[in-house]
């Protein structure tokens, strides 16, 4: 197992960093995040205090992480992804906007389940959950759940198909389908998605 | 008041920073940016010569505010926003196109209005302005100005709404309405709206 | 000509960078990394190892030149364009995926030709070629290969014209045109542009 490793060039001010991880150059970890085991931070990223990042999880260059963020398992994260974490932004320090401020109210969080993959650019609308394995491609906006397994791509986003743990596009003809690239089996219900034995996942996210 | 604070990461060669400002980590400031009071300029950003900030501006992470781009008091401008100020850019290093950069007439003006918000990820195309108090969602792509109050969306962006100062958004019954978070009263005329009694923002920008 | 320079702020590990390129702070290029001559590269970019630049290249701030990138000569690549290398990207730690990034089969190459210019936050899927001097708008999603001289807008990107070496958008009455700017003579054919005489771009690419 790799040893945890963090570039001269990094800052990071945290102690709950896991084994075998790895951050990069030009990238600040604040106090208090915490970070999983066997994980790839690339550089010019920005973890927030309060962000949430599990094992094995990849996030490559240019992301912030915001506080409300959370990062499930093994989940990857592309470059340049924009979170947030408030539906109706303003500066803090504008007289106007004070009283909205002087509480935490306006923070809404984002969940990236288990192995799920955001794509390069892009942007999760607070709120929002990604589903597990799902991938959302590049140049997304997401403005609505995203179902477990489902692909999905365009501004706002939508579904245009299904994807195996491993990776591989899945090709659903009638309910089941099996994984061309490792062979798991899936059963598709109520425009949800399984793996065989059929276990829906929690809830109808969609 | 909290005093001016330049974090040991950040590179700052201007003198103009008011009072009570905090630029942060990995950040750079260049020779001549103007720079108002109590801003927070968050970290990976690049403010470049001819750049002006007003006061009470929040700019946050992966910012670049380039020449030709001026941000009024109490904006916001939401992480990973890309301005620009070339409508037909080429690398001025190309002989082709040598000639188009021997002078500065390829520059070309963006202006964000006070108390307007950008969101993640929008990008602002060049000679455009964002009126006072707007709201450019996250992802949008703004190609013509921005109506003082609105809240526009999409590729390229489109108004769907309106939004108060304080950041609720309005909802107009007939033309006229009230916040309803912080009671300030608007009136709307000729699909623009100003705060009552009826002052009509400088010019008909939209 | 202007000597070679590195911002003091810049990790550069490369050796071949060429005469009178300049890169500039928070910019990290990794070892075995080629640049060419009189490029400019901008604040906080990652030029990962694998990574081809060629002469002349302008590369705006908060750019990731991953391997498998190919940026030819003259090029201009906009602020915070993200480039990808996997169509279907997993975090190599997640077990689930493994196999997946056993080898290098994952990798999707991307080919920007000579004096191409993309624009701000534009987005490039992996497998795909800029042609020649094309010109791809802020905030557009490339999916297609884009045709020389094209310039391409939206999500994803369409053809809404054509653009001369000189970065001056040209007008085709017939089918043939001058550009306004700078004299040079081109010949439509087929839905594609050439400079006279007509010289077809080495394939159909659209």
């Amino acid at each position: 197992m790799a040893p945890t490793y963090i570039h001269p060039g990094a800052i990071v001010d945290t102690l709950t960093i896991g084994t075998g991880t790895r951050i990069w150059a030009f990238t600040h970890v604040l106090p208090g995040v915490s970070i999983g085991d066997q994980c790839n931070i690339g550089e010019h990223c920005f973890l927030e205090t309060g962000a949430v990042i599990g094992n094995n999880v990849t996030i490559k260059n240019g992301n912030q992480i915001w506080e409300g963020v959370t990062v499930g398992d093994g989940a990857f994260i592309g470059p340049n992804v924009s979170f947030t974490n408030d539906l109706y932004p303003r500066s803090a320090r504008l007289p106007e906007a004070e009283a909205r401020y002087a509480d935490k109210n306006w923070l809404t969080p984002t969940v990236i389940e288990r192995g799920a993959s955001i794509g390069a650019g892009a942007i999760i609308v607070a709120g929002r959950t990604v589903g597990e394995f799902a991938l959302v491609g590049a140049g997304t906006l997401v403005t609505q759940n995203v179902p477990p397994y489902a692909i999905v791509v365009g501004v706002p986003a939508r579904r245009v198909g299904w994807v195996c743990k491993c990776g591989r596009r899945l090709h659903f003809g009638e309910i089941e389908t099996s994984c061309v690239a490792c062979g798991l089996n899936y059963i598709r219900k109520d425009d949800l998605i399984g793996v065989e034995p059929y276990a829906p996942p929690a809830a109808a996210r969609v």
